[in-house]
């Protein structure tokens, strides 16, 4: 691995994943990609550009065709509110997580890909983590996805181009100590899926980013709307 | 197969797959999408629509991102000249094709698939044939890519799409003789890399286009800017 392009959403697995490449390539060998595909939450744009800032790499926001649109996905379409669980919660209940938008990774890492062969980049990585394919939640996180994807990139780019998922096997909590291990701009990272700032609190998204960095007893640098004991639980 | 979505480039091979859907599925369970790219043949989306309509299917045209540029394709860079030889020649000189375009089809895929989940389709069905992967010109073509972007399509939607690759073992040849039995409009496909009408008739895909109806001793409905002799070779 010597040139990467990291999908950037700006939230914190994202960011960890920026912010290890940056150690472990230089920041000169990372090209940050972040994509509009109709998210409500479009201030995480605003800041993975401060977070590319922060790391001193290169930051390409491009948006995707809207086509994501239209099939329920809570992240997305103005009439479907965004739920007020845990993701556990959310899979058990319904099967199918409403914040899922349609193939949105398989779009985010094609595109990604393209831009690794136009950059002479051999890596693309994005940030899945295991709890993001618990219960199926996000199908297009979970490891039988990856290993689809990596194959078909590195087939469909004359073997130039390889997946990399360092975050693969890790929890919420271990992607927290990964981030702060990897000096990543935490304060800059929103993950609200209301796209609040402060942030909500509440969102499936929020609540698993508290439990996080609860159950490491650090405190959390981004500002919430409700009040949080940040002892470890 | 209830309900498909087919690439539509405006070619031979993607119009013959949406003929093919259409006799199978019914004109109301196929929807086209194609797809600009930055490709400097923009004539073929004008055909695509005509084509869609000639069909009675519904069609969608959608932009992807601005990233396909600065790797040399010879489809999309201005000072890349398309070159004027068979595939088999382009890909015993150099290896990778200069009309390959940045892990493409995994983009049109990955749109595809977006769109069949928010359209209700269980199927994304795409064009390539045996002489697209042949000696790795399009690797994006190849059954191993089909294979892995099957898998990734599969599991990434909660299992709700498949691939579809009707030609995939097909010549150029074979492809012909199937869009004559799904009627498909041949006469309204626009093939030339050049984006020239009537078609210059000495790129790769003109040639390629013209052995095949040559070889079948049948005329091609379009018009060539170089006279040719439609007999059975």
């Amino acid at each position: 691995m010597k040139k990467a392009v990291v999908l950037l959403s700006g939230g914190l697995d994202s960011t960890t994943c920026a912010a290890m490449l940056v150690r472990q390539l230089g920041a000169d060998n990372v090209i940050a990609l972040s994509l509009g595909y109709g998210q409500k939450h479009l201030v995480e744009l605003e800041q993975a550009k401060l977070i590319a800032k922060e790391l001193g790499i290169s930051h390409i926001i491009k948006e995707l065709p809207p086509i994501f649109s239209g099939a329920g996905s809570t992240l997305i379409d103005a009439d479907c509110p965004n739920p007020e669980t845990t993701y556990e919660e959310l899979a058990k209940s319904i099967g199918v997580s409403p914040t899922y938008v349609p193939f949105r990774n398989g779009n985010l890492l094609s595109a990604a890909t393209a831009l690794a062969l136009v950059e002479g980049a051999d890596t693309v990585c994005y940030g899945a983590h295991s709890e993001d394919a618990r219960s199926w939640s996000y199908p297009d996180c979970s490891a039988e996805f990856i290993g689809a994807m990596a194959c078909a990139i590195y087939i469909g780019t004359y073997h130039k181009v390889r997946l990399y998922t360092p975050l693969v096997n890790d929890t919420k909590y271990d992607v927290v100590v990964r981030g702060l291990e990897a000096y990543a701009p935490f304060e800059l990272t929103h993950s609200c899926y209301n796209g609040a700032r402060p942030a909500c609190g509440v969102c499936s998204t929020c609540i698993s980013r508290i439990a996080a960095f609860k159950q490491l007893g650090v405190r959390d640098p981004i500002d919430y709307a409700i009040v949080i004991d940040w002892r470890c639980l």
